[in-house]
């Protein structure tokens, strides 16, 4: 598809993001390490490898049931980085921020940020801090950007997703989008859904520990877990089938769902990952993730097959049906993230 | 002083940017890296040791005359790493875009990076987007961070400024802000200042290579010369004097700054460099940079000196007087980089 200006969807995670970054960007960036296109680069430093990753985040509204804008800034990345097996080590912070922004919310958010950084095991080692005129931009926007170290001896990337792998998943999925959702001005619903926006790090270096076979991670974010999946079955050119009832949803953000229409499948995230790893070591990672408190509603969700309908996500649905399952154009809530 | 919200001086790289940084950021992100308070942070890292920066970019208008918001975007990291002694070997990118921006400006400004990135030897590994709703941010904001390696054994810090030091500037200052200012809507100003936006890793490792013994570098960006050096000044507790005759300022920059009543020294550069190394050194210096092409107009400024007046910025004025600068509350044009 051909656009002459941005639209939201660009930014969404979905099929247009795709497009931009496939037809835009990368002609222009062209190198190696960028069109793994993977969730951070991995580059060779020395005697060590390192993970690189940047997110910014406009996230709206900044304070949310279960985070705000600046926790989210730092989980975030570190799982950026944690999911592609890089044990976080530091971050950059860089703020812009709105002429007229109360000094009371950006302390708060700092504080947030801090109380994260700690909690995951990172430094925020530099930063950077732009003012903008009022109405330049809305409130704050926080990038993070974030290095860590690989240890790990296997390859973690969508090219390592094999014929016969169990698709899992660490826990309920969509948490963040419906409480973003319900606090959305004019919405007006009144819910205890809390964003489960966290650091994935400490989970992932335990599963590394456990298993030499992980093949691939991702966090499941903008788009959500459908999103996330129907790129992954693109980019490994393997088909992904993933059964419905097996996909864990909480019953108020199923609720939330019914009520507004969306599918939480595609329902951002922000402390879930999906993970790929040979069926035979599916159920030992299963119990880890379970033993862990980001993972005790993890479970194994579908698998991967080679053959026809290749490059596709099928969704084996309750009833007993199938349907493909497209990349979604873009994220089904703005600013989300 | 104490502010409730946040003003425009406090992304300008003056007092009420220090005031912000100490007071706010710094006593909840509170680390020995962070606290150097350098262009970028210095970490060991296996048997090598790297710098990490980042820099968020907001300039307006984001095409200006020698540059815009994209090559200033990849520059600007670049050259805080530089000045750490860094060998800039990636960057990252992250877009916050305006719903509605027009995709062919975008891929201008994409191309101007790509060129970038490529003149100064680095890569983009790695990058983000998004889009905010229409008003929610003003046409695009761009962060970059980047990963250097340092190999000088000198140590590149303020606090290796010396009694008896030289102060050493690559080029004529102001130029950046002075293009920007006349290219600002309603000034209406006919001239032909280009920014002076420009890679400097080349020419600092040129420096690098011919002595052993620099001490300090910073690039002039927000706040000018005036304000890094004033900034420096307070950090090393030691006293910088300059002599106004001998800071390079190109004519027609000196031109536009009376018409407007602006200071050059406190006018954003964004290709120039402050040096200080020991007075022996500095004729040697002076000359590697003479024979850059980003150099060509060095000069030696001014000396640094122990004793009292400790932590202060002193002006030798032409005229034979001398005056102390202090660091400016905030940059003098908003958005300017």
């Amino acid at each position: 598809m051909k656009f002459d200006e941005i639209l939201l969807e660009h930014g969404g995670g979905g099929r247009l993001s795709n497009d931009l970054i496939t037809g835009v960007f990368l002609p222009h960036f062209r190198n190696a390490c960028l069109e793994r296109l993977e969730d951070s680069a991995v580059l060779n430093l020395g005697d060590k490898k390192i993970c690189f990753s940047t997110d910014s985040y406009v996230v709206d509204p900044i304070f949310f049931p279960g985070g705000d804008i600046g926790s989210l800034a730092v989980h975030g990345t570190v799982n950026d980085l944690a999911v592609c097996g890089g044990k976080p080590l530091c971050l950059s912070t860089g703020f812009i921020l709105e002429e007229g922004f109360g000094m009371k919310d950006l302390k708060k958010i700092i504080r947030s940020m801090s109380e994260a950084a700690a909690l995951a095991g990172v430094s925020i080692v530099t930063g950077d801090t732009k003012v903008v005129p009022r109405g330049a931009a809305d409130r704050l926007f926080i990038n993070t950007s974030g290095i860590g170290i690989v240890d790990y001896k296997g390859s973690i990337s969508v090219k390592s997703i094999a014929d016969g792998d169990a698709v899992l998943v660490s826990g309920t999925i969509g948490d963040h989008g419906a409480a973003i959702l319900t606090r959305r001005e004019g919405l007006g619903f009144k819910s205890d859904i809390l964003s489960d926006s966290a650091p994935l790090n400490g989970l992932v270096e335990k599963i590394l520990k456990t298993s030499p076979n992980i093949h691939c991670m991702r966090d499941a974010t903008r788009g959500g877990l459908g999103a996330i999946l129907a790129e992954m079955a693109q980019q490994s050119g393997l088909t992904i089938s993933v059964r419905e009832q097996d996909i864990p949803v909480r019953d108020d953000v199923r609720g939330v769902c019914e009520i507004l229409g969306f599918d939480p499948l595609f329902l951002a995230c922000e402390g879930k990952i999906a993970l790929f790893c040979p069926a035979d070591d599916a159920q030992k990672v299963l119990e880890i993730m379970k033993g862990h408190e980001y993972g005790r509603n993890a479970a194994i969700i579908g698998t991967v097959a080679a053959g026809k309908d290749q490059g596709r996500l099928i969704l084996k649905t309750a009833i007993g049906g199938s349907r493909e399952i497209d990349l979604p154009l873009g994220e089904l809530v703005p600013r989300i993230c």
